[in-house]
């Protein structure tokens, strides 16, 4: 239905038109059994193809126009981490990772974009020629499969980012980073906006976060790294990918630290509800790569497209099996129920969570043992980048 | 693994082993965007076979015993009611769910069971020869596909489930019969006791409750069936297929009443580690046949299979990507992370929502406007027999 | 403004009138320094009359038209348990609070009711006769000092209550008594009906509850009371005087096993239009003795007196500083301050507790360490007549 | 028992005591029917003596150091403004409370302040000679009493906090000023460090912050004065009379614009233990007038004593009712109460509300109709400088 099959990524974006991004796979795949948490590594793109390609597929239908390689933590370094020897190489598994995300991608309007992710070989305090060599292999395997463009994602530390986006730029395919920092920035207290221009500066042509912080909280700091760049006299697209959960008590380091991860965050998810006020939001804030991370399902990602369809001027393929803002209800034998068929309702409910035990925030754990509202007070104060350093210094240690 | 391929149904429940029963197909395959919420008929399984035998294969992987042919929703009448006209007939449907289902369950150790559910023909006061003309045109598509056995599921009305079991008996094959009923029993006000009394003589050698309430007002209603099935001198096999949401708040009528239904109910999804508990507390209670219904992913069968692992002997092909107890954090960076890495942890966390505007339990729709604790307690109140009736009639007008 | 200043208790009741209760002291005081937590003694009344009375006198302000004499837990039994000797004698504190209670009751239209309590004399499983021995010994105050009726509130075991009122009738007053129990009825399990009647039976003209619960739980305690004692062909007038805290998530042991009991109930207290509900819903039941117990402030007293002001005729002195459902922010200066100024605003206001790291119910202490609503289920199952046995044999062991 | 009768407010502070306040009148004297919430005005002091007599003898009790004689909204500008003609006229009404203030401050260890507040006059946009010769007006009666010292409280801008300043500094008493403001400063967008500067040029010698926000916002707000005061080469003395409402979810303009302002605060009063942390932080900052102001009841008061007693070397007269820690409950029956008499055990406590259908924070009313935690982020980020104009605008305009 979208005749841009031929376009690029920046020539899209600098039409003006909207890219939608796909959803986080690790977790995605974890639900359905692909994927461990704790290693998070993908080589279910080698193990069991099927998986991948119907996930693969589910966003397309979605509305996605990218295709992102599942090969997030599939660097050498990562995968031998692991503990366990793999029967299948580094190189198996991207190459694999390369071919189902084309082949999906073949069956609709989207590109492939592989990617590379932030590295152990880097907070064991590994050179930057050694760390840059692990994206080289990996990027050995894009150039081979001639992927369409490039995504440098899920980087905690700028200068980790830089490195990898320089790698990558190597190749001569347009090149997107994104780091999962929130608006107080990276893991060494640079500001979004310092981080953004830096990436620019490096050669990133789409620079924007992903993970680690709720919707509206990634907008707000993509924001801010419109604003660095723009500052600096530089310019970018941008993009931004992330959870599908409601985080507002995270601190600097995202909803790692929060309890409930990675097995309890589930009264945190977004409702379809809430993808559009997000589509919106970003939009609104002159972002035009939109996408999502950890907790996205498919239908989260339709929302997206849904609520951008006047924008776009279609609907994606799923929405066949889906009434705009309830509209499906329309039919339902009890008055109360139809009578939820309409936006006004979706948009100004509050969901309960059924779980009277359960708070509505969490302290974050990095902070130590806290209580009440005094603690949430005292908890961003601490946020102070001394603190950041000896947090960091600890988990080097580590 | 198992190496009990060859037994059917009974003979494991009468051999005393657990059977785990898969999860809901039509919430699980709406996320993936291949069912419409409204109608909730299951036309992928012609249209789209790849995504259902791929929901097939998860919950097998996850260590699902049974898999439901995805036919729910599936009577003539039902399809018709869409609106539109189907470009598939209710037998191409059938016949497409039945060679999926056979399909998957020959690669592993599955049943496949043929399942028919509730028709609007019963709630248009039609006669019971009509209704019943409906099931059979089903199960004559069961019976050519020789399917292992029958599920007559999410019935509201005994009678109705009387009339299903009467048909599906016909067959000669093993036949459970679920109803979508809590504690306070089917809309005429039968309690559970004397409906799965009602099924037993109908000749349903599985009696249970599937959806419509969650998992731990599942197993209290199963146990009110099972006390009435031996008080009236009978003898069951029981079975549970919940939600997997947390519904505290539900009036009689389930969750669809909750203003959350069914496209907010994202707070109240239930963690891996509620499904532990679940597992124990319907083995504990007698039941053997332990499954879900709308809301489960294939990772909370997976828990399932995990908490009765000691009970079955092994456990499910999934658990290779699954870490027992989040052992999957044992080597994080981070201490406070890989201190999360224990059984306590998980069983004591009271995960947060991260949604502080939102209340914890909401009031259900059908009652008319409340507020506060009190009407909590009206409401409870106000579900007599009178009020029911009332009801009742009330959504037999429309 | 009342004219009934001459009529007795019955005389009121049988004559159809409402008869507003105070609120209880013991908490109120504790609040202002004159009361100690976990002895709940009442020397404040010989120590402090000038505090004492201010309470009074405050209660009838808002409209109450009983002065209970401040004697709870002022039985020799109880005030020697303290572990300290008091200089002061039980006979002095009982006469001080009788002075106090008939000093202000002058001051406008009300009765003055002598109380006596549960003790730990019966606890320790003393004879009838040694604790029937104590209630005498309040009682020959009570006469002396020749107050209008009786009340035997506060007790857990209605054998006891029933000593009680056979020792209060002696007085030839008219007696008053109140359980402290919920629909699951007393420590011994007798139904709230039961409990009622055997009231009935031993002479007290006007039953009900006290305490322990929260207003619409005790209304509907009182209503099994009235049910019990009509079925017993019996007649009573009927009283409540609950908690002002919500305790939806109390055992049948009431208040006592929340965890934020004593110290933490401030989350749980009742705002003003939660009375307004109250007094309605009692009314309607047909209780038309309506006061407060624990938690309840002036103001709370004051709501109920301003709900029934069109039954009663007149509204309280404490009205002249309180605008009607709000009526006094009519004023402000802003706008949506303004705005707040009317009754549907503030019944249909879900408050907020600002605690976000907190939950909105608890797990009662009594019932071990619980989780999830699983375990709110499990806890109500648990209330089975054997544990209550158990948990009644544990605490005379203490 | 503290034998500093004699010392004035300012030896007391010079010499490194703590000084503690006494809690707010207006709304405990609302909860006992004396003042009308709207108006707020003190006409109790002449109308109602005992009342506020009580209330004053209870803070003493309970700790407090000080007496603030109850002319809250005492100005004559305020008491015409009320509506209706009062028969008792200003200076009358001042009098009778600084009659009071010094009738109970005689009873122990207490200095009389007089105080006064912001006026019409100033929102009505008058002219400081008109506004000064308001506050004159009360200055003659607290100098014909004599009072200890003069506290200008509940100012929102600092100018007209600055004007009063200079007529109170003309008594040749110690001069305290209190702002009603948080971390966002005052309505006209001056910082807090900025506020305390300009206060202490006038002659404030003590400055601080009172009302309007909970104990950990008013202490950060303090500390923000202090470092605005310390960086301007100035030096005072800090003092602090927080709500004891949790207002976590309050805008700039503090919990007028909460929708449960001013009848439905209850789910947020703070808890004895919450009084504890404030006090102790409080302390820990340099703020050694620590107080109370809306909410506040003698036990929190005495909570701040009890908590604050190692380094004032005694314990209120009030604790003699109270056990520290729940130390009351060491006797109690049951064990599991007995279990709660320990300090750990109430400081880790989150107190349930009771309340599953309310949220845990609300979204402050003057900016419009908002949904989910993007609208808190939102409304954080909408507290411009643009919108606190626009908002002090509509507010001068009504």
């Amino acid at each position: 239905q979208n005749p841009d099959g031929d376009k690029g990524i920046l020539e899209r974006l600098d039409a003006g038109e909207i890219v939608i991004g796909d959803g986080g796979f690790v977790f995605a795949l974890e639900k359905r059994g692909y994927v461990k948490a704790g290693p998070w590594t993908p080589e279910a793109a080698a193990e069991h193809p099927e998986a991948v390609r119907q996930l693969h597929r589910e966003f397309l239908r979605a509305g996605a126009n990218v295709m992102q390689t599942f090969t997030f933590y599939a660097s050498d370094d990562k995968l031998e981490n692991r503990g366990n020897k793999l029967a299948l190489t580094g190189a198996q598994i991207n190459e694999a990772a390369c071919d189902l995300a084309r082949e999906v991608a073949n069956e609709g309007d989207a590109l492939v974009a592989g990617g590379v992710s932030q590295t152990p070989s880097y907070l064991s305090c590994k050179s930057d020629q050694e760390v840059k060599a692990i994206f080289k292999k990996q990027l050995d395997v894009f150039t081979k499969k001639n992927v369409d463009f490039l995504i440098a994602e899920y980087f905690e530390h700028v200068e980790e980012a830089v490195w990898a986006v320089e790698v990558l730029k190597e190749s001569g395919k347009p090149v997107a980073a994104t780091l999962c920092i929130g608006p107080e920035g990276d893991m060494h207290g640079n500001s979004p906006g310092d981080c953004a221009a830096k990436l620019v500066k490096a050669g990133a042509q789409i620079v924007g976060v992903n993970c680690h912080f709720d919707p509206l909280t990634c907008v707000k700091t993509v924001k801010m790294m419109k604003e660095g760049v723009e500052k600096a006299g530089l310019k970018a697209h941008y993009m931004v990918q992330p959870l599908a959960y409601h985080t507002p008590d995270c601190n600097c380091q995202g909803f790692i630290d929060l309890p409930e991860f990675p097995f309890a965050l589930e009264p945190r998810i977004l409702t379809r509800w809430d993808m559009h006020q997000y589509a919106r939001e970003a939009y609104k804030a002159g972002i035009h790569y939109i996408g999502g991370c950890c907790g996205y399902e498919p239908y989260h990602i339709r929302a997206v497209s849904e609520e951008l369809a006047p924008e776009r001027g279609f609907l994606p393929a799923a929405s066949e099996k889906h009434g705009m803002w309830g509209a499906g209800l329309e039919m339902h034998t009890k008055p109360w129920v139809r009578a939820r068929a309409r936006r006004d309702y979706w948009e100004n409910l509050k969901p309960a969570s059924g779980r009277p035990l359960c708070p509505s925030m969490s302290a974050p754990d990095s902070w130590g043992v806290t209580r009440g509202h005094a603690d949430l007070m005292q908890q961003k104060e601490a946020t102070t980048k001394d603190q950041l350093k000896q947090l960091f210094d600890r988990s080097k240690n580590h």
